[in-house]
């Protein structure tokens, strides 16, 4: 039997691109282990990224999330297109509730060796969404799927991290959860690139849809030569408004690469993920300088009012040089 | 008229340690603010600092922590203590909610210049309650407190986040909360030095107060020589076992200081501290590095598909030394 770390990287990204769902899904689990062999996936996938466009699409829970990337998955799969889609829950800390997630999303299609469904939860740390999710997504990206849909619950602040990992961001609302309110609170109006208004049978789906357009047109957004999100209306249970939704999409895929927009979001997405992982690895360098080391030193120092934090944060920065 | 970046930091922190609440508050904001005298303002109180005694106390909101935190303020002013009061409420992103909850919490002691109190919201920022609260504690350190008591809602991460912080954690819970299990997932159990179940009038308790006591003894904090964290039962409203709690706080600031604990705590709790600013620095030293620099040199050959993010990140590291 082989042990669990060994992994024969260079076969399984091969196995990845040639569409073997299985492979992906252990692509997908190396990034969230944080596995050793993760330095060489990334290697050997970078050449075949920066095909899919990253579709984000966020909203409060409630508002049809699940329903809406289902109806987007089959548009997509009916262009024969690859797909991925990666739920991030970041408030769940639990990645149980995630493998629960994927069982009931697959429902629709379990059976379509073409479409990826992948659920991961944050589980807790901070910058488990910035660090792990981005390279979810260069896995997706690099076995070959043309677009990718990022889910996430919109609190706080996952609605500005997945405008920043997405190509195009959909801000999913829904009439009478006074969504409209929320939005300019929380800066949804500034990061979505298209506005849906899902559940558009009930009653006030008119009104939020205006009360969106109205805030659109106040903002810097209604300037000239700036993309101006359009605000559609589904019901995405019963896939009406799918057409709409994906001309918006073309749309602002189209206005990005014109502009050079599409690629001045990806190098901003890469520059995030270079500094995270940076981040990371000089973080452990501290760690490694912890025991009996400069940082402890440093540490008593302070601890003793011989120093103050700041002045052991320069030496501890100049050390690690 | 004085500019409002220009601080005279000696006055300042001069008239601190002669008791001026106002310098206090003064001097807290401008830790709140990252204000640019922060630097000068730590290093003049280092020689000061170390004497407090650093009490966290977290619970799940309406077990009574404002209550609680209100009988033992008068319990230590019988004592003639000095004391500070730091309420972080790290799921508040606004400010003017902490606001707020000062002129509520100060009723009690608002007249009384030997009681410093001080909410901090975190602000929503990654990392709000690590950066800004060591740094604010160490203002009240400074200026004289013989004890500060760290207030915080136990959401996740934040009783980790305080037991980092506090010489001693006390967790409080509530009868009839479900309290007890809870502790268990939270991990609660491994941090509180001191267990206080309070509105102990109420059914279930003794209940309460078993389970936890149970809970502890199956724990590693049974073995001998390590600290068994005593449970006491309160009714805070009308100071029903305000003794015990105190008896509690004095006997286990007694054990880490025979054992030396209290410094080990606060060396550990000083590398936290040294260490985020450190990545603080870094962080920024990256972002110096981005615009048309070599971040986003780094950034544009992965976007590209030249490079992995991880080979990007060495280069980055290595141009920072």
């Amino acid at each position: 039997m082989r042990s669990r770390r060994e992994v024969d990287v260079a076969s399984l990204v091969g196995q990845a691109r040639e569409g073997s769902p299985r492979a992906v899904a252990r692509l997908v689990s190396l990034v969230e282990n944080a596995h050793p062999a993760l330095r060489e996936v990334m290697a050997a996938l970078a050449p075949h990224t920066g095909h899919a466009h990253v579709i984000g699409l966020t909203g409060s829970p409630g508002v049809g999330k699940s329903t809406t990337s289902s109806m987007l998955v089959r548009a997509l799969r009916a262009r024969d297109l690859r797909v991925g889609v990666l739920a991030v829950d970041p408030s769940s800390p639990f990645s149980g509730g995630a493998l629960l997630g994927d069982r009931i999303r697959m429902a629709d299609h379990a059976l379509d060796p073409e479409v990826y469904i992948r659920s991961m939860a944050s589980r807790g740390h901070l910058g488990g969404l910035a660090w792990a999710t981005p390279q979810a997504l260069r896995v997706l990206d690099g076995a070959g799927c043309d677009v990718v849909l990022v889910e996430t619950v919109g609190v706080g602040q996952s609605e500005v991290e997945i405008a920043g990992l997405a190509d195009t961001t959909v801000v999913l609302l829904a009439p009478g959860m006074g969504d409209g309110v929320q939005a300019a609170k929380a800066g949804i109006l500034e990061v979505g690139d298209v506005f849906v208004v899902n559940k558009a049978d009930r009653d006030g789906a008119d009104a939020t849809a205006r009360e969106i357009r109205h805030m659109i047109s106040l903002g810097d957004r209604s300037e000239p030569g700036l993309w101006r999100p359009p605000v559609v209306k589904t019901v995405a249970e019963r896939h009406e408004g799918v057409e709409e939704v994906m001309a918006a999409l073309d749309k602002h895929r189209g206005w990005m690469e014109e502009r050079g927009e599409l690629r001045r979001r990806r190098v901003r997405r890469a520059a995030e993920e270079v500094r995270a992982i940076a981040l990371e690895r000089l973080r452990a360098r501290m760690g490694d300088l912890g025991e009996g080391g400069r940082l402890e030193q440093l540490a008593t120092a302070v601890a003793d009012g011989q120093r103050d934090a700041y002045a052991a944060a320069d030496e501890l920065v100049a050390a690690l040089a």
